[in-house]
Protein backbone atom coordinates (compact mmCIF):
# COMPACT_ATOMS: atom_id res chain seq x y z
CA UNK A 1 0.00 0.00 0.00
CA UNK A 2 2.69 2.29 0.63
CA UNK A 3 3.69 2.61 -3.01
CA UNK A 4 0.55 3.42 -4.07
CA UNK A 5 0.38 7.60 -4.51
CA UNK A 6 -1.70 10.27 -5.05
CA UNK A 7 -0.65 12.96 -7.34
CA UNK A 8 -1.98 16.12 -6.52
CA UNK A 9 -1.32 19.93 -7.98
CA UNK A 10 2.97 18.84 -8.64
CA UNK A 11 2.76 16.63 -5.49
CA UNK A 12 3.02 12.88 -4.96
CA UNK A 13 1.12 11.86 -1.35
CA UNK A 14 1.94 8.60 -0.55
CA UNK A 15 -0.36 6.78 2.07
CA UNK A 16 2.92 6.42 4.64
CA UNK A 17 3.53 10.35 4.31
CA UNK A 18 -0.53 10.51 5.47
CA UNK A 19 0.19 7.48 8.47
CA UNK A 20 3.44 9.32 9.44
CA UNK A 21 1.38 12.76 9.90
CA UNK A 22 -1.36 11.19 11.63
CA UNK A 23 1.54 9.28 14.01
CA UNK A 24 2.86 12.77 15.00
CA UNK A 25 -0.46 14.65 15.39
CA UNK A 26 -1.60 12.15 18.06
CA UNK A 27 1.50 12.15 19.79
CA UNK A 28 1.72 15.93 20.07
CA UNK A 29 -2.16 16.60 20.23
CA UNK A 30 -3.73 13.56 21.36
CA UNK A 31 -6.46 11.63 19.56
CA UNK A 32 -9.09 13.96 20.35
CA UNK A 33 -6.74 16.94 20.20
CA UNK A 34 -5.76 16.03 16.85
CA UNK A 35 -8.13 17.30 13.67
CA UNK A 36 -8.20 16.03 9.96
CA UNK A 37 -6.74 19.50 9.47
CA UNK A 38 -4.04 19.82 12.02
CA UNK A 39 -3.20 16.45 10.06
CA UNK A 40 -2.95 17.80 6.82
CA UNK A 41 -1.04 20.63 8.10
CA UNK A 42 1.73 18.15 9.82
CA UNK A 43 1.73 15.89 6.17
CA UNK A 44 2.05 19.18 3.96
CA UNK A 45 -1.31 17.28 2.05
CA UNK A 46 -4.69 18.84 2.03
CA UNK A 47 -7.88 16.88 3.66
CA UNK A 48 -8.96 15.25 0.55
CA UNK A 49 -5.26 13.73 0.02
CA UNK A 50 -6.02 11.95 3.43
CA UNK A 51 -9.41 10.86 2.47
CA UNK A 52 -8.14 9.38 -0.81
CA UNK A 53 -6.48 6.65 1.44
CA UNK A 54 -8.52 6.99 4.97
CA UNK A 55 -12.25 7.26 5.54
CA UNK A 56 -11.98 9.12 9.14
CA UNK A 57 -9.73 9.47 11.65
CA UNK A 58 -10.38 6.55 13.40
CA UNK A 59 -9.23 4.52 10.64
CA UNK A 60 -5.78 6.54 11.15
CA UNK A 61 -6.03 5.54 14.57
CA UNK A 62 -6.50 1.86 13.77
CA UNK A 63 -4.01 1.80 11.43
CA UNK A 64 -0.58 3.49 13.61
CA UNK A 65 -2.49 0.86 16.34
CA UNK A 66 -2.53 -2.50 14.73
CA UNK A 67 0.86 -1.30 12.48
CA UNK A 68 2.77 -1.59 15.85
CA UNK A 69 0.72 -4.27 17.55
CA UNK A 70 1.39 -6.79 14.94
CA UNK A 71 5.12 -5.96 14.94
CA UNK A 72 5.47 -6.10 18.64
CA UNK A 73 4.47 -9.53 17.86
CA UNK A 74 6.04 -10.79 15.25
CA UNK A 75 9.21 -9.34 17.12
CA UNK A 76 8.52 -11.34 20.06
CA UNK A 77 8.14 -14.13 18.03
CA UNK A 78 11.21 -13.97 16.00
CA UNK A 79 13.30 -13.70 19.06
CA UNK A 80 11.91 -15.92 21.13
CA UNK A 81 11.80 -18.94 18.10
CA UNK A 82 16.19 -18.00 17.63
CA UNK A 83 16.55 -18.23 21.34
CA UNK A 84 16.79 -21.68 21.69
CA UNK A 85 15.12 -24.01 23.30
CA UNK A 86 15.64 -23.40 26.97
CA UNK A 87 12.96 -20.79 28.85
CA UNK A 88 15.61 -18.75 30.28
CA UNK A 89 17.52 -17.91 27.01
CA UNK A 90 14.03 -17.49 25.77
CA UNK A 91 12.81 -15.14 28.23
CA UNK A 92 15.91 -12.65 27.91
CA UNK A 93 15.43 -12.61 24.08
CA UNK A 94 12.19 -11.74 24.41
CA UNK A 95 12.54 -9.13 26.93
CA UNK A 96 15.40 -7.71 25.16
CA UNK A 97 13.90 -7.89 21.84
CA UNK A 98 10.76 -5.70 23.63
CA UNK A 99 12.89 -2.86 24.89
CA UNK A 100 14.28 -2.80 21.54
CA UNK A 101 11.36 -2.64 19.87
CA UNK A 102 9.70 0.20 21.88
CA UNK A 103 13.36 2.29 22.26
CA UNK A 104 13.21 2.23 18.66
CA UNK A 105 9.66 3.75 18.39
CA UNK A 106 8.72 5.82 21.52
CA UNK A 107 6.25 8.20 19.30
CA UNK A 108 4.35 4.81 18.13
CA UNK A 109 4.43 3.34 21.86
CA UNK A 110 3.17 6.09 23.67
CA UNK A 111 0.46 6.18 20.90
CA UNK A 112 -0.09 2.55 21.15
CA UNK A 113 -0.63 2.65 24.87
CA UNK A 114 -2.38 6.17 25.54
CA UNK A 115 -4.97 6.26 22.83
CA UNK A 116 -7.03 2.91 23.56
CA UNK A 117 -9.21 5.07 24.88
CA UNK A 118 -9.92 6.57 21.74
CA UNK A 119 -10.62 3.36 20.08
CA UNK A 120 -14.43 2.53 19.17
CA UNK A 121 -15.71 -0.72 20.53
CA UNK A 122 -15.07 -3.18 18.13
CA UNK A 123 -11.81 -1.98 17.56
CA UNK A 124 -10.59 -1.93 21.16
CA UNK A 125 -11.78 -5.74 21.08
CA UNK A 126 -9.42 -6.19 17.94
CA UNK A 127 -6.46 -4.29 20.02
CA UNK A 128 -7.21 -5.93 23.61
CA UNK A 129 -6.91 -9.98 21.34
CA UNK A 130 -3.58 -8.33 20.09
CA UNK A 131 -2.43 -7.01 23.77
CA UNK A 132 -3.75 -10.34 24.84
CA UNK A 133 -1.61 -12.71 22.25
CA UNK A 134 0.93 -10.37 22.87
CA UNK A 135 1.64 -11.06 26.94
CA UNK A 136 0.64 -14.69 26.13
CA UNK A 137 3.56 -15.24 24.29
CA UNK A 138 5.63 -13.67 27.66
CA UNK A 139 3.10 -15.77 29.76
CA UNK A 140 3.67 -19.09 27.85
CA UNK A 141 7.85 -18.64 28.53
CA UNK A 142 7.70 -18.10 32.25
CA UNK A 143 4.59 -20.81 32.45
CA UNK A 144 7.09 -23.20 31.25
CA UNK A 145 10.15 -22.34 33.05
CA UNK A 146 7.88 -22.02 36.25
CA UNK A 147 6.79 -25.81 35.74
CA UNK A 148 10.46 -26.96 34.74
CA UNK A 149 11.80 -25.46 37.90
CA UNK A 150 13.95 -23.10 36.07
CA UNK A 151 11.92 -20.11 37.44
CA UNK A 152 11.38 -20.11 41.27
CA UNK A 153 8.77 -17.56 41.23
CA UNK A 154 5.50 -18.46 42.88
CA UNK A 155 3.91 -15.61 40.87
CA UNK A 156 4.65 -16.14 37.15
CA UNK A 157 1.72 -14.64 35.59
CA UNK A 158 2.02 -11.18 37.71
CA UNK A 159 5.94 -11.81 37.02
CA UNK A 160 5.27 -12.19 32.80
CA UNK A 161 3.14 -9.12 33.06
CA UNK A 162 5.26 -6.82 35.25
CA UNK A 163 7.94 -7.64 32.94
CA UNK A 164 5.99 -6.64 29.45
CA UNK A 165 4.91 -3.34 31.70
CA UNK A 166 8.44 -2.65 32.68
CA UNK A 167 10.27 -3.46 29.29
CA UNK A 168 7.60 -1.32 27.38
CA UNK A 169 7.87 1.51 29.75
CA UNK A 170 11.39 2.05 28.73
CA UNK A 171 9.95 3.92 25.66
CA UNK A 172 8.86 6.63 28.61
CA UNK A 173 12.14 7.42 29.35
CA UNK A 174 14.74 6.64 27.04
CA UNK A 175 16.34 9.33 25.55
CA UNK A 176 18.85 8.81 22.41
CA UNK A 177 21.48 11.56 24.65
CA UNK A 178 21.50 9.42 27.51
CA UNK A 179 24.22 7.87 28.97
CA UNK A 180 23.37 3.73 27.59
CA UNK A 181 22.58 2.80 24.17
CA UNK A 182 19.30 0.82 23.52
CA UNK A 183 21.60 -2.38 23.31
CA UNK A 184 23.12 -2.00 26.88
CA UNK A 185 19.44 -1.21 28.28
CA UNK A 186 18.44 -4.43 26.60
CA UNK A 187 21.08 -6.67 27.74
CA UNK A 188 20.58 -4.92 31.47
CA UNK A 189 16.58 -5.49 31.54
CA UNK A 190 17.13 -9.32 29.92
CA UNK A 191 19.20 -9.80 33.15
CA UNK A 192 16.35 -7.86 35.48
CA UNK A 193 13.85 -10.33 33.69
CA UNK A 194 15.19 -13.08 34.77
CA UNK A 195 15.71 -11.87 38.30
CA UNK A 196 12.09 -11.06 38.16
CA UNK A 197 11.00 -14.47 37.54
CA UNK A 198 13.80 -15.98 39.94
CA UNK A 199 15.47 -17.79 37.27
CA UNK A 200 18.17 -20.06 38.37
CA UNK A 201 19.56 -20.30 35.36
CA UNK A 202 22.11 -17.03 34.06
CA UNK A 203 22.30 -15.90 30.49
CA UNK A 204 24.80 -13.85 28.92
CA UNK A 205 24.47 -12.40 25.70
CA UNK B 1 -9.46 25.33 49.19
CA UNK B 2 -11.47 23.28 48.54
CA UNK B 3 -13.84 24.39 51.03
CA UNK B 4 -14.08 28.07 49.24
CA UNK B 5 -17.33 28.07 47.11
CA UNK B 6 -18.62 30.53 44.58
CA UNK B 7 -22.62 30.85 44.51
CA UNK B 8 -23.99 31.00 40.90
CA UNK B 9 -27.89 31.19 40.39
CA UNK B 10 -28.86 28.20 43.45
CA UNK B 11 -25.61 26.52 42.77
CA UNK B 12 -22.68 26.14 45.18
CA UNK B 13 -19.73 25.38 43.07
CA UNK B 14 -16.57 24.19 45.05
CA UNK B 15 -12.76 24.65 43.51
CA UNK B 16 -13.09 20.32 44.03
CA UNK B 17 -16.09 20.33 41.49
CA UNK B 18 -13.96 21.81 38.82
CA UNK B 19 -10.65 20.00 39.21
CA UNK B 20 -12.57 16.64 38.93
CA UNK B 21 -14.35 18.30 36.11
CA UNK B 22 -11.24 18.67 34.57
CA UNK B 23 -9.28 15.78 35.67
CA UNK B 24 -12.25 13.50 34.36
CA UNK B 25 -12.34 15.42 30.80
CA UNK B 26 -8.32 15.38 30.52
CA UNK B 27 -8.48 11.54 31.27
CA UNK B 28 -11.58 11.06 28.05
CA UNK B 29 -10.46 13.90 25.65
CA UNK B 30 -6.78 14.87 26.54
CA UNK B 31 -5.46 17.85 27.60
CA UNK B 32 -5.73 18.96 23.96
CA UNK B 33 -8.87 17.40 22.84
CA UNK B 34 -10.75 19.04 26.17
CA UNK B 35 -12.26 22.69 25.97
CA UNK B 36 -13.09 24.52 28.65
CA UNK B 37 -16.53 23.99 27.60
CA UNK B 38 -16.06 20.43 27.57
CA UNK B 39 -14.80 20.86 30.87
CA UNK B 40 -17.81 23.17 32.34
CA UNK B 41 -19.88 21.05 31.13
CA UNK B 42 -18.60 17.59 32.50
CA UNK B 43 -18.82 19.80 36.02
CA UNK B 44 -22.42 20.75 35.10
CA UNK B 45 -20.87 24.43 35.78
CA UNK B 46 -20.49 27.97 34.00
CA UNK B 47 -17.33 28.45 32.40
CA UNK B 48 -17.00 31.60 34.43
CA UNK B 49 -17.14 29.34 37.46
CA UNK B 50 -14.05 27.76 36.36
CA UNK B 51 -12.14 31.02 35.28
CA UNK B 52 -12.89 32.10 39.09
CA UNK B 53 -10.76 29.32 40.54
CA UNK B 54 -8.35 28.84 37.26
CA UNK B 55 -7.15 31.26 35.14
CA UNK B 56 -6.49 28.90 32.36
CA UNK B 57 -6.36 24.87 31.62
CA UNK B 58 -2.58 25.02 32.10
CA UNK B 59 -2.99 25.94 35.70
CA UNK B 60 -6.19 23.28 36.11
CA UNK B 61 -3.57 20.39 34.67
CA UNK B 62 -1.19 21.74 36.82
CA UNK B 63 -3.03 21.44 39.68
CA UNK B 64 -4.17 18.08 38.72
CA UNK B 65 -0.33 16.49 38.36
CA UNK B 66 0.75 18.26 41.39
CA UNK B 67 -1.51 16.97 43.53
CA UNK B 68 -1.17 13.25 42.42
CA UNK B 69 2.84 13.56 42.02
CA UNK B 70 3.21 15.51 45.65
CA UNK B 71 0.97 12.52 47.01
CA UNK B 72 2.83 9.66 45.48
CA UNK B 73 5.98 11.60 47.10
CA UNK B 74 4.46 11.19 50.51
CA UNK B 75 2.47 8.59 50.51
CA UNK B 76 6.32 6.80 49.88
CA UNK B 77 7.99 8.60 52.04
CA UNK B 78 5.55 7.73 54.73
CA UNK B 79 5.64 4.02 53.41
CA UNK B 80 9.49 3.98 54.27
CA UNK B 81 9.66 5.80 56.76
CA UNK B 82 7.17 3.24 58.72
CA UNK B 83 8.86 0.04 57.70
CA UNK B 84 11.64 -0.28 60.10
CA UNK B 85 15.83 -0.35 58.97
CA UNK B 86 16.39 -2.94 56.74
CA UNK B 87 15.96 -1.92 53.30
CA UNK B 88 14.29 -5.19 51.96
CA UNK B 89 11.38 -4.06 54.45
CA UNK B 90 11.42 -0.51 52.92
CA UNK B 91 11.64 -1.55 49.28
CA UNK B 92 8.63 -4.19 49.95
CA UNK B 93 6.73 -1.47 51.68
CA UNK B 94 7.51 1.16 49.08
CA UNK B 95 6.60 -1.08 45.94
CA UNK B 96 3.11 -1.98 47.59
CA UNK B 97 2.63 1.66 48.28
CA UNK B 98 2.90 2.78 45.46
CA UNK B 99 1.00 -0.26 43.35
CA UNK B 100 -1.70 0.80 45.99
CA UNK B 101 -2.12 4.65 45.21
CA UNK B 102 -1.95 3.75 41.66
CA UNK B 103 -4.29 1.76 41.93
CA UNK B 104 -6.44 3.62 44.30
CA UNK B 105 -6.92 6.39 41.10
CA UNK B 106 -5.61 4.96 37.82
CA UNK B 107 -7.54 8.14 36.42
CA UNK B 108 -5.25 10.82 37.90
CA UNK B 109 -2.54 8.18 37.11
CA UNK B 110 -3.47 7.70 33.48
CA UNK B 111 -3.80 11.35 33.20
CA UNK B 112 0.04 12.21 34.74
CA UNK B 113 1.65 9.87 32.64
CA UNK B 114 0.39 10.89 29.17
CA UNK B 115 0.05 14.61 29.41
CA UNK B 116 3.36 15.69 30.43
CA UNK B 117 3.82 16.73 26.36
CA UNK B 118 1.25 19.34 27.30
CA UNK B 119 2.94 21.04 30.42
CA UNK B 120 4.78 24.01 29.22
CA UNK B 121 8.26 24.28 29.60
CA UNK B 122 8.68 25.84 33.25
CA UNK B 123 5.96 23.93 34.48
CA UNK B 124 7.73 20.62 32.32
CA UNK B 125 11.00 21.15 34.94
CA UNK B 126 8.82 21.09 37.95
CA UNK B 127 7.06 18.00 37.10
CA UNK B 128 10.77 16.27 36.42
CA UNK B 129 12.09 17.88 39.69
CA UNK B 130 8.83 16.15 41.43
CA UNK B 131 9.53 12.68 39.62
CA UNK B 132 12.94 12.66 40.30
CA UNK B 133 12.33 13.30 43.88
CA UNK B 134 9.78 10.11 43.51
CA UNK B 135 12.61 8.01 41.90
CA UNK B 136 15.26 8.60 44.41
CA UNK B 137 13.59 7.56 47.32
CA UNK B 138 13.49 4.16 45.24
CA UNK B 139 16.95 4.70 44.44
CA UNK B 140 18.57 4.97 47.97
CA UNK B 141 16.57 2.42 49.06
CA UNK B 142 18.22 -0.30 46.26
CA UNK B 143 21.47 1.55 46.46
CA UNK B 144 21.48 1.10 50.41
CA UNK B 145 20.63 -2.53 49.80
CA UNK B 146 23.38 -3.05 47.37
CA UNK B 147 26.15 -1.83 48.99
CA UNK B 148 25.21 -3.88 52.62
CA UNK B 149 25.24 -6.70 50.31
CA UNK B 150 21.05 -7.44 51.42
CA UNK B 151 20.38 -6.72 47.33
CA UNK B 152 22.47 -8.79 44.97
CA UNK B 153 21.67 -7.44 41.78
CA UNK B 154 24.92 -5.73 39.14
CA UNK B 155 21.98 -3.03 37.92
CA UNK B 156 20.76 -1.17 41.22
CA UNK B 157 19.74 1.91 38.81
CA UNK B 158 18.13 0.06 35.84
CA UNK B 159 16.52 -2.10 38.84
CA UNK B 160 14.93 0.93 40.47
CA UNK B 161 13.62 2.37 38.25
CA UNK B 162 12.14 -0.77 36.08
CA UNK B 163 10.76 -1.34 39.96
CA UNK B 164 9.13 1.92 39.53
CA UNK B 165 7.37 1.47 36.15
CA UNK B 166 6.00 -1.82 36.81
CA UNK B 167 4.36 -0.34 40.31
CA UNK B 168 3.15 2.49 38.14
CA UNK B 169 1.85 0.45 35.10
CA UNK B 170 -0.53 -1.03 37.75
CA UNK B 171 -2.89 1.74 36.86
CA UNK B 172 -3.21 0.63 33.78
CA UNK B 173 -4.24 -2.53 33.40
CA UNK B 174 -6.02 -2.68 37.43
CA UNK B 175 -9.24 -3.28 36.89
CA UNK B 176 -12.22 -3.51 40.17
CA UNK B 177 -13.68 -6.25 38.77
CA UNK B 178 -10.33 -8.45 38.26
CA UNK B 179 -9.50 -11.49 40.06
CA UNK B 180 -6.98 -9.72 42.87
CA UNK B 181 -7.39 -6.87 45.28
CA UNK B 182 -5.11 -4.66 45.47
CA UNK B 183 -3.99 -5.31 48.49
CA UNK B 184 -3.53 -8.70 46.85
CA UNK B 185 -1.89 -7.14 43.99
CA UNK B 186 0.39 -4.84 45.93
CA UNK B 187 2.03 -8.21 47.92
CA UNK B 188 3.00 -9.46 45.19
CA UNK B 189 4.74 -6.59 43.62
CA UNK B 190 6.18 -6.43 46.76
CA UNK B 191 7.66 -9.81 46.69
CA UNK B 192 8.13 -8.98 42.88
CA UNK B 193 10.13 -6.07 43.76
CA UNK B 194 12.54 -8.09 45.82
CA UNK B 195 13.11 -10.47 43.18
CA UNK B 196 14.04 -7.80 40.88
CA UNK B 197 16.94 -6.49 42.80
CA UNK B 198 17.48 -10.08 43.54
CA UNK B 199 17.26 -9.41 47.78
CA UNK B 200 18.63 -12.38 50.05
CA UNK B 201 16.33 -11.36 52.21
CA UNK B 202 12.64 -12.15 51.74
CA UNK B 203 9.95 -10.18 53.57
CA UNK B 204 5.92 -11.21 54.69
CA UNK B 205 3.56 -9.01 55.50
Amino acid sequence: MTSRRLSTAGQSISRETVFQAALHSFYVHGYDGASMRDIAKAGGVTPAAIYHYYASKQELLVDVINRFMQQSIETTQAAIAEAGGGPAEQLFAAARSHVLWNASDVVSSFVVNSEIRSLEPHNRRLNIAQRDQLQRMFDEVVERGATEGVFTTPWPREASRALVTMCTAVAGWYKVTGPLSPDEIADRYGYLSLSLVGSRVQVDR
